[in-house]
């Protein structure tokens, strides 16, 4: 079996170490990436610290990965070596049944997350993009356009389908104004993507303090939430808000930015429920929806339209052995935009 | 000033009594109507207690109007003297703005409510359906189709289009799986319009104590929400769920009948928000909307569409006298399924 080196959590309390473990042998649909960058983000930190209560140790996270093929599968035709390559946040799930038919795979329950789950043999673990290989199903691999570096490729594969698919959904476009509630790795690929997609762009976020770089990312307006002012004034305004916040936060008060027939869309888990108004929603007929990353299909339908309109997030390259200081830093909202680690480093022990 | 007798309500703690109060003098582009039959909705209830907290008195209820045309204005050109109409929630509304050209008039702030509103001018209370005459704009008169009788028909200018105008919007129809949540005086016209729809509706009761009537108004399968095995059997089941019920109930558990995609929308308004989770919109790309009437365009689609499939709400008829009694039997829902109060009474006392 192939050996891949890594960083894993080996409980929820303790920091990510050094970790060895085996690959499986590819078979023949497989495709074997040598991983160049893996992003981080929020979720590997809930994960590792088990907050959504299903954590499986060790856990290598990871679902933000960028790298070269080095090998193939017979029956692959899709892909070859030295070809450029993504996998995001599933490597497998159940074909057969009617949401693969309509690309919606991400929501089926035999999806296989990519780490802190379970191959479809139902006890094979899987580990993910903080180590340096890894074999994915040729039907989970993407390509990653020419003139996307692969750095920077890399967070396209969570943070770039999780609100490209809500935005495209939802008909985010020409004519149609469009709020991105926070600013953090999420919020920030909103604006790009939502801009390029030819909405009118507004941030809402906590503070005034990253205005000047969502406006240089596309967007129209940047407003502070602290000041209620905002919800005065933005009242009934928009089309769609797409809210990547994951803590609890007042939905009713964004609900009564939206216009008749708005959609404010979740793509955040926030770990408690919040009370909602029937009123805010009956009177306007608006929705409070919710968006969870994207099919196959439409993740490589994203980087398509990325490597079309040089789209990429804002990145800072850390080495692996960094990783838990980042971590801290991500909950600090301390990163402009994105931690992406560069695995070479991981020769640096 | 044309005198209208009635039944009034003087304060939020008493009980209504005749009223005998003035209707306008007719404009150029009014139709004056002999009431003959008002329904009594939920929302009257409401209303009159003051459980809105937007009261004003006194207070002549009623929405759900049908009567005969006895005169009209100079202007007005879609009715004579002698035809079949009907009023329903709102009688004047914003008309130069944009949602008006969208037909979406029912969610605009300049909305006049049929009664406990002003009218356009700001000052001029609205009085509504129990008394003998109301004189009303051309706009917002409906046609009621011939095969309808005018007792049968009252209801539908708003149970009827409540649950019309949300089964279209969100495309009740062939191949879709609809429940509907609560078998009263809303639910069981969106049996009855739904299934005319071409949808297979499913009834979500607390008990089996009305699946009979549910079945022969054109339900598939009728369900006991009380059972908690019901919520285990239809995970995943439905396109669309609408909620009559204005009371505060666990909207979670529903939302976790959708199909991916799929909607759960409101039509009551329960007093008190409502902890949702973001888990069942996230993972399913669900949504939790609302729904208020229907524009006057989408009203008379809906009469339209009654008279052809020959959908009438169940009644039971009362005389006017019996108001007060009869509020109390819909707080307790003991009627199947809406009284509707014979106007001709108002000569008895």
């Amino acid at each position: 079996m192939p050996i891949a080196k890594g960083y894993a959590a080996t409980d929820a309390s303790k920091p990510l170490v050094p970790f060895t473990f085996e690959r499986r042998e590819p078979n023949d649909d497989d495709v074997v990436i040598d991983i160049k960058f893996s992003g981080i983000c929020h979720s590997d930190i809930h994960q590792a610290r088990n907050e959504w209560g299903n954590s499986t140790y060790p856990m290598v996270p990871g679902h933000e990965i960028a790298g070269v093929v080095t090998a193939v599968g017979s029956k692959v035709t899709q892909f070859k070596v030295g070809d450029r390559v993504g996998v995001g946040c599933f490597v497998d799930s159940c074909v057969h049944c009617e949401s693969r038919n309509v690309d919606l795979e991400q929501y089926m329950p035999g999806v296989v997350p990519t780490y802190n789950g379970f191959e479809a043999d139902g006890v094979t673990p899987t580990y993910g993009g903080y180590s340096n290989t890894i074999t994915v199903k040729e039907g989970y691999v993407l390509s990653i356009p020419d003139n996307l570096p692969l750095d920077k490729a890399a967070p396209l594969l969570c943070a770039g389908i999780t609100l490209y698919s809500p935005l495209v959904h939802w008909k985010a476009g020409p004519g149609k104004k469009v709020a991105i509630v926070g600013m953090g790795g999420l919020g920030h690929m909103g604006v790009k993507i939502g801009a390029a997609l030819g909405a009118e762009i507004t941030v809402l976020s906590q503070s005034l303090s990253k205005k000047d770089d969502g406006i240089a990312f596309g967007a129209k307006d940047y407003y502070a939430t602290a000041d209620k002012e905002t919800f005065k004034k933005l009242a009934g305004t928009f089309d769609l808000i797409i809210c990547t916040v994951g803590t609890e936060i007042d939905w009713n008060a964004y609900l009564n930015l939206l216009k008749i027939d708005g959609a404010l869309v979740l793509v955040g888990l926030p770990e408690n429920p919040v009370p909602v108004h029937a009123f805010s929603l009956v009177m306007g007929r608006r929705s409070l929806a919710g968006s969870s990353i994207g099919s196959i299909k439409e993740t490589q339908e994203m980087l398509d339209f990325c490597g079309k309109h040089n789209i990429t997030p804002e990145i800072e390259i850390i080495d692996i052995q960094q990783v838990n200081e980042a971590y801290e830093r991500v909950i600090k909202s301390d990163v402009r935009y994105r931690f992406v680690i560069d695995i070479a480093s991981l020769d640096k022990a």
